[in-house]
Parts: structure tokens; C-alpha cells; sequence
């Protein structure tokens, strides 16, 4: 590995666990055509982690300004480097670069691609030479990749298409791969025993109660994977501070998530 | 901000209220084949302001000559980018770019694109490149983006769809962000503030009257947007540099559209 | 002249008169090895012109930073390109060149440099490949020319080695030569007819008093000049934002110096 | 101030006090043909710090490599861009640049130049080539900058000359000013508050004692400094790793120099 | 590490032992303005070696054709991407660079410089850009360093003087230092410790006897170098082939000089 790219893992990594919890605020308008509320009001979204910031924060280049400013170089920001139009869901295409990515101090170029259908092909070439000019400047590249084609139609969190994902992404040659978690440990962690490169869990559809996502982070927590990227769980919370700090006392003190949710109960009644 | 950047952003909002009405005459060949005759004289119509100029034009490159010479260092010229084929009207294409608004002194590059459908990959990976090359040079990028493809087909002043382009816009990296006035001030003003950076009202479709324009700039001044840009219904009107002055009366010194109006009356006969 | 050049050239003689009185704080550490104390302090005296700014400054480039940023946008900016070793007083070396001025959003960029001596051809060489870089993107380029070699010792403002400084700029190509003032304004006029582009006057060496200073003012307005570029006869001053207000009268409103001098005086008792 | 400067810049000043005791370990073979024995050791003097890091390290390319990998992420590490041939120490020259500082994901670049002499032109002109080429990546530039030549010899802590070396670097536009601390509090704090960015002190040359170095530090801060940058003074040290816990103690935590040295004594009886 | 630096460093450190015996054939016309025979029939002289190949050879670009074939693919060859004029024996320039080196299929880039006198500047400039430009390629650079200004002048081989260019390459970031022999083991282990790259000992001027030369095969073996770089001292001998084979007894094997001599001898009666 070369002297930035360890420079830039290292910062990333940070964690005493080693693992790190990534909120994501990349979806925006590469998501829905009508966003979510917490969404819609990004800036008071994201101004409500100052106080308690995340491990890591993933976003689009519109928000490497007045948005986070107040997390510059105290914890490490990665860059969206591409959207997406909501309705053709399955295609991602650049609006950043790694240009962007070092001129703004990202530690990382994050990418969004899919797998298993039609964008495939493009998706993986645009990857291919971005890990190419990424290298030269020891910048790490995050793949974002899921299953979505035809292959994994209605199965996008099954094992099969997960591992399919995590190992295309390893080949083309990114630093690290955050896809679907597939929803119980075991075969998650089979992915992580044989995907050579690091993994980190992405936060999924939106599930039904902030101990979902507790247990969610105990799981991911003995896989093996490296972080968790959440986005609409905990921006979507009633109170996302609070989840973030119930999370962090999950996955990295260990605490059970019934403890952690009493924390969190109990801070916001 | 860099400096340079604030220099010709400070030249662009520079107006007491900090809000600019800016003339548009840059819809020429990208907007219909068979032109409207103002938009054909355009030597004779851009001439008419001279006495009385706009708080900023945007334009063409042709027009960077002897048609905008009367208003060059005296007021902020922002350059258009792209033109359109009229036949084609949801697909833009760069004619202009970053070297160009350098080397005609213009304080900001405008670059229209649309959101919505089939173009939005294209329109929004051509911004994100000049969002690149605009960063290093300190010039601001006024993004002209309006929902237009199959999501927000006949509803092309929604809320829903004017809030899309605008976030679309501000997640790309521009500066400003200059699209379709919703035709309400409570809904646009809820756009504004959801928006991180100045959101500027199109002019947009033809109005009935004078006092529909007038009645307009009202609105929009009491949503936060930091300005109003004016094509068809300053350029179309039968007294432009007089209805130029009742829009400032109105928009800038808070007169009612109807004491504006009479000014205006009284002063064409 | 190129539009860019013209959008530039208007903005730094934007006053009613056409001539412009611009604050030079470019001497610094390319002046003498020990400041005068409104150099040293230096951030406190550009601050005291923020309420009634000059009609443009020219400055090293460290100070387009916070120094000038409550000028950003609101008056012409000039970039001095070079500085000065003051032991080799004669010498003068780039620093900065036509992409900073670019960058920074400067109307002008301005070069120092010394004719008559040993360093003219050091010096034109260097004034024509600025020149000729900042033509293609309409940047005007001011000479700060001045006689100072073995031809013109000791004779730094005699009619014949400042009409040479003027000829010699001119004949490089630059859009306008600051030189010294003659010290009578008959010779000076007739150095400015005889120059084909606008000649703007330097300030000179420390004057006795306010009227000294308010008399030159009135002086060089009688011969055509297009400017004065004044510095320690300003900054020096124990009041320098009121005898700012006490040249505009003279420069630009024709007050008689003693006059001027009557409400500088009743300004700071 | 750029996005990434932000950054950077966050990450360099990182310390609650927002000063920082910065390990120099760039004199090598910039600095004498036989170098003192913790120097001519580097791999172990470097080594040592592992445990208790400095607040950040200078140091030159190859350094960036196994020497200082284990502190690579974890520490902003400054990359020196110029080297010395021992026996003409007032001309410095460029072995890396702005490329290389971003490739190794080092939060700045350090530049040695020398002014008041003969090299003066050369170093200015230098670093003002840099610093432009530093602005579009948002690297920050910390120029060390030192008073050598005719102008202050034998008198290379003078105020005088170090405030002419704050001065020069100022004004070229460099973030940072590293330059040689004066020996007492009042005048390098008279220096700092009219210097209108950041000043770093350096160690300078080798003090009698560890009670000296710390007295330097105490000084040091109350200067309004925003960091002092130490070399032999410290891994010229018997107990380097100690002296840093007491420089620390003494500077960011105001303890008394007896007292910090009296806990070094007794971690090293 | 990247991998293709891995890649080429590892088949030039390709032996057991881990040590490498290099023919230097890159003397040349920047040695001397009359060849000595050996260096004068270089086709010849290289040819001798296609039975028993050295563990590598470095070399100028024009030997990069028919005369190296015989070794392409089965040895490491390095390109000695410079050049010097006989009587300024002390001035490297470029001839051949990096493009050169990958094209070849060379596995490192060999660049010769002096430091200690008037030539330092300019040769540690240009190591630094070169190093710049193999980073990205992955391309191994060995400096040839040598000690030969003003300061080292007469003692070329002494301890100072090598260790001050070992450490001067080191600093400028290349992979590998050859350096000249000190003459005895003890110092060179120094200088061999003291560097945290691989040390390769140059042959050095034309020793007494092949007994000589296998003694310092012998000596320079206990050091901790990673290689021997031979020319006159090999080429020059009557029996090369011969010699190579006494020279891998004593350095790889163990062999003590006098049985491996034995055995030369035997060969060439």
C-alpha cells in the first residue's frame, strides 16, 4: 500500500475497534424524486450530529461547504462521486471525481454501481478507471455496489447476490466494499472470511423500530465487517443523535441492544 | 469561499436588498426556431436598457461584443454555457465554457440543464465537470435547472418538481441555483429554505400583464430568494425599461404592484 | 480591446470623472527591511478604510485573504505581481503572475519594474511575457515604471526619465503605465499626451503635510492623468481614511486643497 | 478559505489549545555533512516517539515511508519540499512538490527559504510558485522562513529580521509563517499580532538545558504562536519521549518548567 | 509498497542470499574520452557473460538492444538514465527517464549524481523529479550517490563522505542507494545501518588482483549491504566470466577468497 493510501485507511479507520459507523447523507436526489423530510432539510439534519459526530460521514459535493464545515478534518469525509436519476434506479453516473475527492480533503471516493443487470457493464468500467486514477494519488475508492439486475430481481439482500457484489468489486481493484448487509450474520460473515478486502454493511431499508437497529449493529458487529454506512435508520430516527450514540455503544462497547435502547429511551422520553 | 470567489459573487449580489433582478437574453436560438421579435432585434432590445440597466444580464458568448459592450464593468454579466436545439428542448449542450466567462470578464458561468428524465444523466454529469474547472478559477456556477422529463411532465412548476431540481442542483456543487418560480410565494419560500445555497426565480411562461409581472416580483420577494431573472416578461413587454423600473420599485423598495403600475402607465401613455 | 479587457478596464475607472485615487499597500517587505508602522500593522490599517473605501487598492497577494475581503467585489482590486529585495532596490522578481490575478478575481495585475539601469532588460523581458500571458484572458496589465538606473541617478522624477518609463511601458504593451509624478503638472501633461494609453501617478515620496499631499492631488488633476496611485502619503498620514475623503473632494469633485484641508482638519481636532 | 485548506488546516491545528508541538526531523542531510548522532539514527530517533506522538511531524519525502508509517493517519505529517547543500545554507532548493504532499497524504507542504541575501529572489520566487500551485488542491503552504543574508547577519534572531521573514512569507500568501522565535515573549508576540496568519516558532539552535527548552515553551506561549516547531532541542535530548510529555505539559497544559521537568527527572532517574 | 514496486523489487533481489552482484557497463563515453578496451569491444565484453549472467546489469539505453538480448527476461536490468562529460566529471545530466525504463522493460532506473560540491543542487533536483515520476509506475529507483565537491574532495571513500550521500538519496525518497566502498566493513556496516534502504557498495577504482576483489566481495558480504555493483574491477580482469564465478563463491556462498581464487585459477590457466 502506498504512504497516502495508508495515510488516508488510517483515517478512516480510526475507530479503537477498527470498525466504523458511517452516516450517509448521499442519497438526496439520487434516491427519490420526493425526499424524505430529514432529507429535504439537510442542513439542519447534518448540524444535529455536531455535537456527537459519527465515525465517518458519506455524502455528495454540494455538502463539502457550509454543511460540513464543522466536521472538516475532525473526522473523515468521503465523497459521493456519483447520482443517480430516482426512477432509473439502476444507473449511476459521475458528478464528482478524484480531483474533487483531494481538492476538498476527502479521505475516500465513494461510488454507488450495480451488479447482476443491464448497468453492469458500464457501472464496473466507470469503477475500473476511477480506481486507475485514484491510485497515482493514494486514494482510497469505496465501492457502493449491490445486487439489482435481473439476476437478483426481489432477492437484493440474498447471500448469493451480496457475495456476487462484495467479489466484483474486489476484482476491479477498490479498497473497500460497503454493500447490502443480507440480514442475518452467518452468511454476511461468509462473505467478509472470503472477500479479501475489507467490507462494511450498508444500513438497508428502512426497518420498523430503533431496536431493530440496535440488534442490526450487534449482528454486523460479529462478522467481521469493517463499518456500517447508515443512512435513512438513523437520519430517519426521532432522534438521531441519540440512536448514533446507542449504535456506538453497540458496535463498539458491546452493549446489548436492550441496554442501549433504554440509554436511548431515556434520553428522549 | 476563495476569494476570488467572493469577489464576483459580492459583484453578482450587489444591490442593497442583495437581491437582483437579472435581465435573461439568453434564450435566442436555444428556444425557438421562429424567434419572438424582440428576441430578433436583439441588437435594439438589449439597447434600451442602457439608460436604465438590469442588476445583471445573462447571455450568450455572441452577445459578449458589441450588443453588451454599454454594460461592460458596469454591471455583472453571467455567460450561458449551453444553447438547445428547439425541437429537442430538454437537452442542452455546452457552446461555452469556465476559459470563456474568464476571458469575457463575466462574473459567473449559468448553465441550463433539466432534471426529471432522459437527460438529467447527461445535463448533470456536464455540470458536475464545469463545477470542476469552475472551483480552480473562482467563478460561480449558476445552475439553470428545471424539472422537465417524464416525472414532472405538465406539472412543470410543482413544488415537487422545483424542490427535486433545486436539491439536484445544490448536490452537484453549484453556486446558485436559478429555477421555476412554483407561482406561490409560500411554497417557493419552503424551497429556499431548504435549499443550502441562493435560489434565484425564473421569469418563466408568459404573463397576461404588466401587473401579473409586477404582482410576481412581489411574491418572490417575500420568499428569501435572492433574485428574480427576467426574460420574456421584461424583453416582451411593450415598455421594457419602464416596467424595469416598476420591477425594482416593487421588488427592491417594497411598493405595491399597483402604485408601480401607475408609474409605469404614467410614463408610456 | 477584447471585451474581457473592457469589462475589466471599466470597473477600475468607475468613477464619474474617469480617474481613480487607489491605496497602495504593495510595498511591504519589498519596500524596506524595517516597516513604518502602518505597513507593520498592517491588517488594522486596511480596515480603517472599510467605511469609505479608496477607488481601488493594489496589494501583494497574501493580503487577498481576510485583509481585503470587506472590499471583495465592492472596489477594483489590483495584484501586484513582483516584489523587491530592499538592498537591491533596482530588482524586481515575479511572486505571483496572471492565473493568481485570475483566481483572485483582480481587475488588473501590476508589475513593478526599473528603467534606465542595469535591470531594464531584465525588467521589459519580464513586463512582455505578461503582457502577451495576459491578453488571451483580457487581464489588464498595469506597469509600475519608474527611471531609476545609472541614466536617471539622481534625477528619479525629471520629465526626461519619467517620459522614457512611460514610453517604454507603452511600447511592451502594457493597458496603463503608473509612473512618478514630475512634481509640476505641466510636464506631466505633456508626458500624458504624449503617452497613447492612460498614465496613472504615483504618489511619491512622504510630503510635509495634508495640504502638500491635497495640492498634488489638485495638481495631477489638471494634466489628464487617469489616476493616482498614493501609498505612504496616505497610510502615513494620522488620519488616513479622513485625508482619503479630503482627496476625493479635491480629486474628483474639484475643492480647492485648502478647503479640503478645512474639513480634514474639522473631521479629527 | 477552501474547502480542503479546512480541512487540512483543522487537522494541523488539532489540539484543544490550537497550538501544536510539531517534531522536526527535516534537517538531514539539509543541515550539516555530519550529522549528530540522533539524526544520523533517524529510523530509532523517530521510532521513539511512537508511543506518545507529537501534535504533528516535518519531514522530508523519503521519511514517508516505513520511518514514519506508524504514524500515518494518525498525526497530520508536513512534507519539507526543499533540501540544503550544507555549505551554502542560504540557498534551499526543491527535491519534492505539491504532487507529492498529496500522494502521501501529507496536510501540508513545508518550505525552507531565506531572506534579507543574496537568495532572497530565488526563495520568494519559489515559494510563490507553490503557493499558486498549492491553492487548487487546498494544501496549505508553511513557508520557513528565516532572516540570513548581509541584512542580518550575526543578528539571525533579531526582531527585526524576523519580523521581515513573517513579513515576506505573508505577503507571497503562504498559510503558515515558521520562523525563528526572537528569545522573548514581547517581541515575538509583537510579531505574531501584526502578522495576519498563523506563526509558528521555531526551536532553534541547541539550548544548555531541558529546563531551557521548556522555559522556551512556556514563553512561546503566551506569544499568541500557534505552534512551536522543535528539532535538536528535542531528539538532541537524552530522554526525547520525556521531554515531549514536559513540553506538553508546560505548553498545552500550563504547568511550570520545574514542575514538567521534575516529572521528566523522575521518569528517567 | 505498490504492488508493481513490489514487483520489480523483488526480481532484482532476486537470490537466495538476497544480495545482488551487478555488472556495471554503464561507464561509457561518460567515463572517459578514450575507452579502455574492455568498455571500447563492449558487445564482446557483455557477451562473455551469456553463460554465466551477473545477477544483473545495469546499463545505458543504447546497450538495450542486441547487446542485452541475450539477457532479457532471465536477468534484472537497470537503465542508467544519465550521462557526464569526461572533464566535468562531477555534472550529471539526463539522457534516458522513466518512459525510457518502462518501455525497456527495465526493472529499476539507475540515475547518477555527486553531492558535497557545486553540482548537489542540481543533481538532487533532478533525483527529486525523477522519484516523482516512478512513483506512479511503480519503477524502483537507484541512486548512484557519490561523495565529490569541494568538501570531500581527496577523501571520496571516507565515512563522512559516504555516509553523508547515502543519507542525501534516502531524504530525496529513492529505493536503493549504491554508494562507493568505504574500504573496510566496520564503517560501511555503519553507513549500512544508519540508512533505512537497501545499500548497494560500488566496485570502486581498479583494484590489484582478482585476490583484492574477492576480498572485498568478502568484506562488503559482512556488512549488511544488499549488493555489489562491479565494473572495471570485473570487466577489467583477464578472465570476467571467471572471476564472476570466484565473485558469487565468495558473496553468495561463502567461499573464503583464497579457495574461490583457487578455483578461478584452475579455470584459466
Amino acid at each position: 500500500m502506498t504512504f497516502g493510501k495508508q495515510v488516508r485507511r488510517n483515517r478512516i479507520f480510526h475507530t479503537p475497534t477498527g470498525r466504523i459507523l458511517t452516516l450517509a447523507v448521499d442519497q438526496g436526489s439520487a434516491y427519490r424524486f420526493d425526499l424524505p423530510a430529514p432529507l429535504a432539510a439537510i442542513a439542519e439534519t447534518v448540524r444535529r450530529f455536531e455535537g456527537e459526530p459519527p465515525d465517518a460521514i458519506v455524502a455528495q459535493r454540494g455538502l463539502f461547504g457550509e454543511i460540513l464545515r464543522p466536521f472538516a478534518g475532525r473526522i473523515p469525509l468521503m465523497l459521493q462521486a456519483v447520482t443517480i436519476t430516482p426512477d432509473r434506479s439502476d444507473e449511476s453516473y459521475l458528478i464528482s471525481n478524484v480531483e474533487d475527492a483531494l481538492a476538498l480533503g476527502a479521505d475516500a471516493l465513494a461510488v454507488t454501481i450495480f451488479v447482476g443487470g443491464r448497468t453492469q457493464k458500464e457501472g464496473l468500467g466507470m469503477l475500473g478507471r476511477l480506481v486507475r486514477e485514484a491510485r497515482g494519488v493514494g486514494l482510497p475508492v469505496v465501492a457502493h455496489i449491490y445486487p439489482l439486475g435481473e439476476e437478483f430481481r426481489g432477492k437484493p439482500t440474498s447471500e448469493r447476490g451480496v457475495a456476487y457484489a462484495a467479489r466484483a468489486g474486489f476484482e476491479v481493484g477498490v479498497d473497500v466494499v460497503k454493500t447490502r448487509y443480507t440480514g442475518d450474520p452467518e452468511s454476511f460473515q461468509r462473505i467478509v472470511d472470503r472477500t479479501p478486502i475489507p467490507i462494511v454493511a450498508a444500513g438497508g431499508p428502512r426497518l420498523g423500530s430503533p431496536l431493530a437497529v440496535l440488534e442490526m449493529a450487534r449482528d454486523v458487529a460479529l462478522t467481521g465487517a469493517r463499518g456500517m454506512t447508515i443512512g435513512r435508520n438513523l437520519w430517519g430516527d426521532r432522534h438521531p443523535p441519540a440512536l448514533l450514540g446507542a449504535l456506538k455503544a453497540v458496535y463498539h462497547e458491546g452493549r446489548s441492544p436492550a441496554e442501549a435502547l433504554e440509554a436511548y429511551e431515556a434520553g428522549h422520553p
